[in-house]
């Protein structure tokens, strides 16, 4: 049989998945020598047996008993003794935090007869024990037993109310002991039972409440949308009770071993005299500033400061803290590594190398990725603006505009050149158009997983989702705000998608510190700036993953390459087609003869070769990986049904141009056009068009080395299944590239799932291989992003389907198996192989750990990511050395 | 070094793969003791060699030297000597047998000098000597020189016609001296070089020419179609010559053991006197029938009985052989076991049987699936009719129609309820919209691979492709036919696309004999009926794959009943949503609250359930397999371009019904509906569809079993690709089938890449698979068949990317290597998981093969492919059994 309880003496910080953090840092302190009040944790794994059978563990109770009666005698008092009561608290304690989430039941162990025992030792009390008691009857009623908690709160407020008082210090022992009467009433009333007076079975039960807390519909949503996984289980933290309520000499407070918005050094916290923890949670008094604790109890104060001392050498990192004092002691309830803003996170980690506590590689470790992108974005410089609401940050960025109210309207403002935040109660698919038009988008329902939040993710578009306090009337095409401030259609808001933040009015944007330095525009005098200066640096200087980026300008290659890129891993060609070339291009498709096909190739290439040249200038000396044309080139032309309408309405009139148009367009229309006639498909079968891109490529290449430049083409064919796809084109590729008399590496995308499983064949042809994870992840899963994303990944993430959405982080077990696959099969073919990635993943941290851990040999992603992907390259290898970067 | 030259006496006939068919077989006969003349076979690791090196292996030369001088041995003669020279012949054997595709010269070591000799060895026979050199210099030309074999044909001509004869047996021996001087200009004119006269260097350039042979164009395509590696390469034999062209004692001639049109046993084949073997390829004189050559020469006919019969009982097969009688002696130049038609295959296979040479297994593996099935299409009577023409056999079946020449007319005159055969010079995609609207298609351009081929055979249409003799001419809508046929637009034709005939006017088409007889309305009194039901029921009591059908109408199950299905693999029941019942499914999709839906859904369910109860009744006590509905909404609205274009010109006259029908079109339209709201995507975001489908299910079963039948129903959910989807619709169909009180296995396609890759987990969820290989290949490979096949696959089968399209042979490196993952993770997870497949390559030889290799349970396929897949069922054991199938 397992051990399910152990003592805080027994347990240690390192054993968070069988105790929760909780547990885990009040067994370290207990081991430390701090004073926190003696209990025992219940583990994680008898919550994982109670969930699982419906019921306790065999032996459990047992268990429970015996570290009560050790608590018991270590206290020298019996739980629910009349004359002398032990109380105890029951606080969840999950190895992930996950505030408010959980369950906390105080003061177990008060009924009519201990509740005098209390007020005795508390020196006669009587105040001090029956606001205990409704304490207790309040939090268990409301955790334990489900009742509505505002049932209570209106009570108090009557009591309020009838002496004429806002404060409840004004409430004496007589109103406490009236409204345990109360409470009682509401509680049988509410259940049909009374409230349990044996203090052994309020323990039980607020046990049990905990382990069933583990399932709690905001909780399973809080996990789902933090990625923490769904089957670890809660532990219970059982610990004899300390008062902060027992006078003015008593009261409790949270503190930071340093600011948690800028790392800042300093003394950080909240106290609230007279109290108990969840008073300075609920609000509703005015804490003080940490500091004047100085002046009311400068002993418990400086044992305060001496304790976070202790705590920060030894958790070598900020943290956060509880605490109570009763009558002049000072206890220790809790501890932890705290929160910060990412520009904290920064500074701490690099203050705390300065300071000796880490080393550069754990400051690595510190900081993560999507840390440094919230540092990038363009701030709000909101000084001066309240937000009229505040609502979930779905998806980051600031976006000022006007409010709009339906998706056409989105549209039509859009299109006639406004900037519009589109705002609605919640996003469906057919708010797709305007989601797509607008700048921002400001929902007020619906949580992260929402299909707002979902498809503006995908989008990349600034969303604050769930702004429940705002009142959407889209009949009326206007909100209301908090305070009755409303916004009509065309009224100028402002929302930050970093914060959640909502504004009436243009908030000034500022660009962020960060990315003007590494334009070029800002220096490290900023400390911020000094901070993720050192920490990418030491990154670059251990990563094993090279990074690259995504580029198709030699505009965003010169910013990728200020970025810190280390080449171009995708040079996407089809981009050169648009504009005023597009009529060469409709030349090419309309072409009825081999001559009138080659003429529009030849008018073509040098405009090709002109981008070319300025692309591999912009990175000379550094790898250029350049993807001949992949989409279907009816994206070239007119859409189908606008055209065919056109052409209808017209009858007679019709253009021939658009008639022949109307002809190529069906011609050409395909069904699926993702799985149709693409990439190296359409360089099979249109002669030339691959040899005329290859041409400009080399063409390039040699002009770059004339101008004494070190170009570094490498080419790659895309959509390939088959090696002989590759073996035709290679082929015709190394005689372009012979004559021209360039070198250029010939490589190959993998997104076809067929390609990764034959990569080992796919290799003998390949000299690299760049994984599409974007197609790969669409093809391996049937869905294509466009089509789906709207459709029902908002449902798939409510129902659990996905964690998160697979285009956002790769999944490991679709195409990242195939990944697996195809380079030990392609290592094996060719041990040279030269392997990276080029799909969106390649900038999402999580996918940068991945394909550190499969061997590629870099990432590429826009130049805007390339520094998170630098970072996130550093903790992967980091991480792979030993430290946790979770 | 390996061992390149082996002579007769060393080989065998299973040395095929070393040997090449030809030399195998000659060392076969040449070891039991028959007249063959000796000589050597050079072996296909030789030609690999030099294909792969450009020259031939180090130390063949020397081995060749050592086997000539053996050869030169045994037959008292030297090559090149001038009084008494040895001739050799020198032809091509690949493994394979490639009929016309190789390469072979005849009377190697003639030259000015050895030709008085050969006339000597003749009894003094000039024009027998000189003939034999006139024939080397022109095959010698042609093979190995490439010289248009025309130019030697116009110079004989020119001698006949001055000589006022057609026979070339009128020419005499001054005459061959003549042509032999004018055959050596020809050389000279065309290559600028004399005519080799060292015998050796003859010897060794025929060699060379038969390697390099190997890589010809047309036997490149002629591997391709017949999906022959390429990488085998050729033997080559060098072989004394015998004469048949040496007086009028002597001839050459093919025979067959029994009828290959039939199997009849008996005397079969054609004669030739005074002549060489490729005077009766070529056709220049009239053959006599076998039989005569009793009445010629009794001694030599016997003796070829003989030798027949023992080559039969030895083969224990129908073998074809060809020989030459020289001066009265026999000789056997080569054997092979025969090809044969359809119907003689059964029947020779049956009569093996009878005669006690093979056993029931054996003659399983001697017949094909793609031989039953030609047996199965109806054919043409052509009794009384005439081909005007012949094309290649591309895509079997009887198509009449009137002969159109444009896909528009086509289209017309199909929408006015006419049949027509389309005829095109050669088709590309734009024909599309006319091959669906024809019964057949005739192409006068372009081979098995071409366009019209593979669009036909994927849409199982009856096609006739290259058939050269025809002159298209579109512009006045005819083509010509040999003899001045004229065939009108409007004319009605016949096509056979089993043996490419093309007929004018109506054929009667006869129904198959077979199907009749599965369809119980023949009878086994018919030899081939009596010979494929005794085959067939072989099959069945051997293989271990279970065989069911692909049907949605009780029709459709009960004539697969017939057919031998021993259940339903796929009963799609979207099917059950089409005709009257659309209006349905457009208040499905039009309701705007639940209600609606609701109402829409409840007025489907007893439609559904009784369409289930009626293919529950025809498969009574055999599983029935029910997907739910798969296919996106939009599939059961009309076309969004056509709704669009409609509702533009009719303006303000539109109808509330089209435009709010629009709208649902448009919200619903996808951009790759492949990749998108389909199967369990659909079910998990429509509420109340799955449900309902289930509950009719469920109903449907609870009505049969009150009706005292035994149904067997299982529950197949489509498109998983999470275990997490299947997961959820499973826990609601549970609840369904508890509600009811019905039991049905639950279990899943196997048909996105992601659902194999994780078949581990999935089968957690599923107790059946069935794997969806249309899709499946469709998404493994990123292709859309509907798109692809008409735009690309010809082009890549010309290039070789494929060797047969994916979709007609399940792929086994793709979809297949999936397959084989999600078949050893499932059972892995669950071992009595059931495992089948669904999609059409169930029906396909090769691929049914490859399901019994992985261990699948059973193939599912349409009701007509049923006895084919039974059969490959019963192959695949007999194979696995040790048999060879090939």
């Amino acid at each position: 049989m397992p051990k399910y309880v152990y003592n805080f003496t027994e347990g240690n910080k390192d054993l968070k998945d069988l105790l929760g953090g909780k547990g885990a840092n009040l067994a370290e302190m207990t081991n430390l020598g701090l004073p926190v009040p003696p209990g025992f944790t219940i583990t994680t794994e008898a919550c994982r047996a109670y969930l699982r059978d419906g019921r306790e563990p065999d032996g459990l109770q047992d268990e429970i008993s015996q570290h009560l009666a050790d608590l018991e005698r270590a206290m020298g008092r019996r739980l629910g003794d009349p004359a002398d009561p032990l109380l105890v608290s029951v606080r969840s304690g999950a190895k992930f935090s996950m505030p408010g989430m959980m369950e906390t039941v105080l003061n177990i162990g008060l009924n009519d007869e201990s509740v005098h025992g209390l007020a005795k030792q508390a020196g006669g009390n009587e105040r001090f024990a029956w606001d205990s008691y409704r304490r207790l009857i309040q939090m268990f009623g409301k955790t334990v037993l489900g009742i509505d908690g505002d049932l209570f709160e209106h009570a108090i407020d009557e009591v309020k109310r009838a002496k004429g008082t806002t404060s409840d210090l004004d409430l004496d022992a007589d109103d406490m002991r009236a409204l345990v009467d109360t409470f009682k009433g509401i509680v049988r009333e509410q259940t049909g039972k009374d409230f349990p007076a044996d203090p052994r079975e309020q323990m039980n039960l607020a046990i049990r409440a905990v382990f069933e807390s583990w399932n709690a519909p905001r909780a399973v949503l809080y996990r789902r949308q933090e990625r923490i996984p769904a089957d670890l289980g809660t532990a219970v933290n059982v610990c004899a009770m300390v008062f902060g309520n027992c006078g003015m000499d008593s009261g409790t407070g949270v503190a930071f071993t340093r600011d948690p918005s800028t790392g800042q050094q300093g003394v950080y916290g909240d106290y609230l005299q007279n109290a108990q923890g969840e008073d300075v949670v609920a609000g509703i008094r005015n804490t003080m500033p940490l500091q004047e604790l100085e002046r009311i109890d400068k002993r418990s104060y400086d044992e305060l400061l001496r304790i976070m001392e202790i705590l920060e050498n030894h958790y070598k990192d900020l943290c956060d803290i509880e605490f109570t004092i009763e009558r002049g002691k000072l206890w220790m309830l809790q501890t932890r590594v705290g929160k910060r803003t990412p520009a904290a996170a920064f500074r701490i980690a690099t203050q705390l190398v300065d300071q000796g506590l880490i080393d550069m590689n754990e400051a690595v470790t510190r900081v993560t990725g999507d840390q440094l992108a919230q540092l990038m974005f363009p701030r709000f410089d909101a000084s001066g603006h309240t937000p009229i609401a505040k609502g979930m940050n779905a998806s980051p960025g600031a976006a000022v505009g006007k409010a709009v109210f339906s998706s056409e309207r989105a549209q039509e403002l859009a299109a006639a050149g406004e900037d519009v935040i589109l705002v609605r109660r919640e996003t469906n698919p057919d708010d797709l158009g305007g989601m797509i038009a607008a700048r921002g988008i400001l929902t007020s329902r619906g949580g992260k997983t929402s299909h707002a939040a979902v498809v503006a993710r995908g989008m990349g578009k600034t969303c604050v989702c769930g702004a429940e306090q705002l009142d959407v009337d889209l009949e009326n095409r206007r909100f209301t705000a908090p305070g009755g401030v409303v916004v009509n259609e065309g009224d100028v808001i402002s929302i930050d998608g970093s914060t959640g933040a909502v504004y009436l009015g243009e908030v000034p944007v500022v660009p962020s510190a960060v990315v003007e330095y590494f334009e070029g525009k800002g220096d490290t005098s900023d400390e911020l700036v000094a901070a993720v200066d050192r920490i990418l640096r030491h990154a670059d200087s251990v990563r094993r993953l090279a990074v690259r980026a995504n580029a198709d300008t030699p505009e965003d290659a010169a910013r990728a390459r200020r970025f810190g890129a280390q080449g171009i891993g995708l040079c996407r060609t089809e981009h050169m087609f648009l504009g005023e070339r597009r009529k060469l291009v409709e030349d090419l498709i309309l072409a009825s003869t081999d001559e009138e096909r080659q003429a529009a190739l030849d008018a073509l290439e040098p405009l090709q070769r002109r981008d070319f040249i300025g692309i591999l200038e912009a990175m000379d000396g550094l790898p250029v990986t350049i993807r001949l044309i992949d989409p279907p080139l009816h994206e070239f032309l007119p859409d189908l049904t606008e055209l065919s309408v056109k052409v209808a309405l017209a009858g007679e009139q019709a253009s021939e141009k658009d008639r022949r148009l109307l002809e190529a367009v069906k011609r050409l229309h395909e069904q699926n056009p993702m799985l149709g006639l693409r990439g190296v498909r359409l360089g099979l079968v249109i002669p030339g068009l691959f040899a005329m891109q290859v041409r400009a490529i080399a063409e390039a290449a040699a002009e770059r080395k004339r101008q004494g430049g070190d170009p570094r083409p490498e080419i790659m064919i895309p959509l390939v299944g088959a090696v002989q796809e590759l073996e035709i084109v290679r082929e015709e590729a190394e005689r372009i590239l012979r004559e021209v008399g360039v070198d250029a590496l010939i490589g190959t995308m993998i997104e076809v799932p067929r390609a990764a499983l034959t990569a080992g064949q796919i290799a003998e042809a390949a000299e690299f291989f760049s994984f599409g994870t974007n197609d790969l992840t669409q093809m391996t899963w049937g869905f294509s992003r466009d089509d789906v994303e709207a459709s029902f990944f908002s449902r798939y993430l409510d129902l659990g389907v996905f964690g998160v959405s697979p285009f956002e982080t790769l999944d490991r077990e679709g195409p990242g198996r195939l990944m697996r696959i195809a380079v030990d099969e392609g290592r094996k073919t060719r041990p040279d192989l030269k392997l990276g990635i080029c799909g969106e993943h390649g900038g999402d941290p999580d996918s940068v750990h991945f394909c550190h851990e499969i061997g590629l040999d870099y990432v590429s992603c826009s130049p805007f990511r390339v520094p998170i992907a630098r970072l996130e390259a550093g903790r992967a290898a980091c991480a792979a050395a030993g430290s946790d970067t979770r």
